[in-house]
């Protein structure tokens, strides 16, 4: 093991940073506005401000600063689980026998044990800001719904999570994260909203879709006084808030002179790629590197490698505002043999924009072959890693494979942005050999395609 | 919040520990040997490296050396979960409005959850030096399986863990972390032993006991060619490893000139509780510090505080040899509703011998009281603690909250020594309003003392 760079590499509390990096004001060009459906028109702030906290909708337009400082209040809920570690990867570079060098920022130290606690600390914070007495958002798996409620918990506020109801009856110890933080978790669709009673009465037997706990959550927020709506992911804001992860790992790596040739990431929503790449493709537009920027998704939910570059709703119950984004259509379903996560339909604008203009790769892979990566990982590196993590293992490991080739010594980072200890579901398939792929067909794509809005 | 003294501290690679402390070296009197109970005398070495690896039997008989050097290959695996951090709780200290600095060291950021994965990976590493092919073990609610599971990939050894039945069917997502680390989970009573298929025909519909499963695992490995046995607790070789945890907090704290007034730990087998204290208790027995030493458990398994010091055997198949220790009698069961762990009828020799002398003091709490504690830790520390762990919280906030009274600034290091993720049952009837509180009559632990073996 070289005596020079340490396996592990924690920031001190004096070096943590004290900005978010806002990846907009480097680009060149801006994505496309958020349309009101109804209007065909740009979505004014104040239209935002009806369901978001208004310093999160002012940091959603800010394409302006190039720095935005993080408040103390924030910076010391950030203290209780970060600065994450970014470890290099010795024992998984010995294990490949590559010359590569391997270094991945570890996101799940955290009791909701994923990234999403970054932008969660800082969307509960502005709300205690602004004067609101409580929040409210959906969860599908309950990653999202875990981090909220923790976040609610530190600054005193009442949360209200809708969750998909099928989720939390399957995932009965989710929810309790949840009420031990004090959240009020109701399964959805729910009596609670109008929304709600419209689907049960339309479908009595229903086990919930994401899309109506957004409509639920949604609705309760803009219905109830000093309440706004949270979302996790896809939001220019979030990935502000994520570009924490991108600012750390190169404040660590710059102490070891170490210069990402390649940077993997998995991309679902894009929150934790887009915040991982950040301060790295903000240096790559300003010509300063030419690092490789891999965004790896299902090959179950193509939605930059075979996606539609459209305007679409961000939610299958389309009540929310039009993006200008990759997707496979607001309607499309990865099979329910996906196992993975990163199920989402569309993706983050950002995102999308960088990949249209040409500064993003992006590849797919099957799950078999994720899950083959991630438990060659966790023998050798201890750590048992989020499904969604592994896509970006498997894409890192082949990197690394490619350099054993060629005898390069290339520096590879990729994001490990959670654990797998609420997935062991599809790790029991995959141990007991049940797990299998899907491609979805072109005809179906073209018919998911064909629902989208004109605009 | 002080700018001194950060919320938390990891040591770097350099810093981190070379050596264990080997506590019995600082003690005048050493606790009294394991007898066989066949022959009433004393265990020959021979006997025990019958079952155990050669040099884990070493470490067991060692009361000379201070220090043991920790080899690089255990290091080197320590590098992947190690150090844990030391935080200064700030939040909790602000939320109970006390004077007093209260730290804790937390063991659960590593997949097992725990500190179950220091000792794993020392036995580990000398069952491979030893040339052995594989280990067996047996494993309760499954966190020290999973340790022994990672341990043994990292070194590439066969593992069969022989998990209580019931348990295995009650929390099959455990078995799944340890078979995808590859080990083979066996549910006991099985038909794979002699001691399985004798209970098996007893009692066919048995949901199996530790007692059973440790009798088939030490089975398993006395007829295996190259294969050991491996235990997670209780020995003097297991609280050795745990050292790591005291060693390390002890080397956080001399850097902000911080000397703990108390230390606080729970109490089940004793090896985290050792472990914690190592270096604090070394320095009391030579005079250098007036440190109070407090473990904590569980009033319905009170083994210190309602125990008797005598010999006994480890385990209820009574097939281990005896132990001076306090014990509740091998038999003693807590009740059902007890949902906090640290269920086990004794207690380390090293630690009964301390608390015999006077050297430690000893309570116990209610576990209502415990899942208090819990949870407003959780709500402004972050962490979801263990139940065992909390019971450390509970006794640490009741000093704390002392020091509120009396307006001193007491220095309280507690023990965290694990997550509560797979403990989300109990966390549930806490919510719900349904966990109660158990404490065992005089009669029954006297009934239970009546049985001790006549030594």
């Amino acid at each position: 093991m070289s005596r020079e760079i340490p396996y592990k590499t924690y920031l001190t509390e004096k070096e943590a940073p004290r900005t978010w990096l806002n990846l907009k004001a480097f680009m060149k060009e801006q994505h496309d506005p958020f349309l009101n459906p109804a209007t065909g028109k740009p979505c004014a702030p104040e239209e935002l401000e009806a369901v978001f906290c208004k310093e999160c909708v002012k940091q959603e337009l800010n394409s302006a600063d190039k720095e935005i400082e993080i408040p103390d209040g924030i910076r010391n809920f950030y203290k209780t689980f970060r600065p994450s570690p970014l470890v290099r990867a010795y024992f998984l570079e010995k294990a490949l026998g590559t010359p590569a060098h391997i270094y991945y920022k570890f996101e799940g130290n955290n009791t909701s044990g994923s990234h999403k606690l970054n932008s969660a600390a800082a969307q509960a914070y502005y709300a205690k800001q602004q004067g609101l007495k409580s929040i409210t958002t959906e969860t599908g798996a309950g990653q999202w719904g875990t981090a909220l409620s923790m976040a609610a918990a530190f600054y005193g506020l009442d949360l209200k999570v809708y969750m998909v109801k099928v989720s939390s009856e399957q995932k009965p110890y989710r929810k309790e994260v949840m009420r031990t933080y004090g959240a009020e978790v109701i399964p959805s669709p729910s009596d609670t909203t109008a929304a709600g009673r419209k689907i049960l009465e339309e479908f009595p037997g229903t086990g919930g879709s994401l899309g109506c706990a957004i409509a639920e959550a949604v609705e309760a927020a803009v219905t109830t006084p000093d309440c706004k709506y949270v979302l996790g992911s896809v939001l220019d804001h979030v990935l502000l808030h994520q570009s924490i992860i991108g600012v750390e790992s190169k404040l660590a790596l710059d102490k070891y002179g170490e210069n990402p040739d390649i940077i993997v990431g998995c991309i679902g929503g894009g929150s934790n790629f887009g915040g991982l790449i950040a301060p790295f493709m903000a240096d790559r537009l300003q010509g300063k590197n030419n690092t490789k920027f891999i965004g790896v998704e299902p090959a179950s939910c193509p939605s930059l490698t075979r996606g539609k570059y459209a305007y679409d709703f961000c939610d299958s119950a389309k009540i929310t505002p039009l993006a200008k984004m990759y997707t496979l259509g607001c309607d499309f379903m990865p099979s329910p043999n996906h196992a993975g996560g990163l199920r989402y339909h569309g993706m983050s604008p950002i995102i999308s924009k960088l990949y249209h203009d040409g500064y993003i790769n992006a590849v797919s892979v099957e799950q078999t072959k994720v899950f083959d990566a991630a438990i060659a990982f966790a023998k050798c590196e201890g750590i048992l890693p989020a499904p969604e993590s592994s896509h970006a293992i498997r894409v890192a490991m082949d990197e690394a494979l490619k350099c054993k080739q060629t005898g390069e010594e290339k520096v590879i980072l990729f994001g490990l942005t959670g654990t797998g200890y609420f997935d062991l579901a599809a790790y029991k398939a995959y141990n007991d050999g049940t797990m299998t792929d899907y491609v979805p067909s072109d005809e179906a794509l073209q018919k998911s395609f064909a629902a989208l809005p004109k605009v």
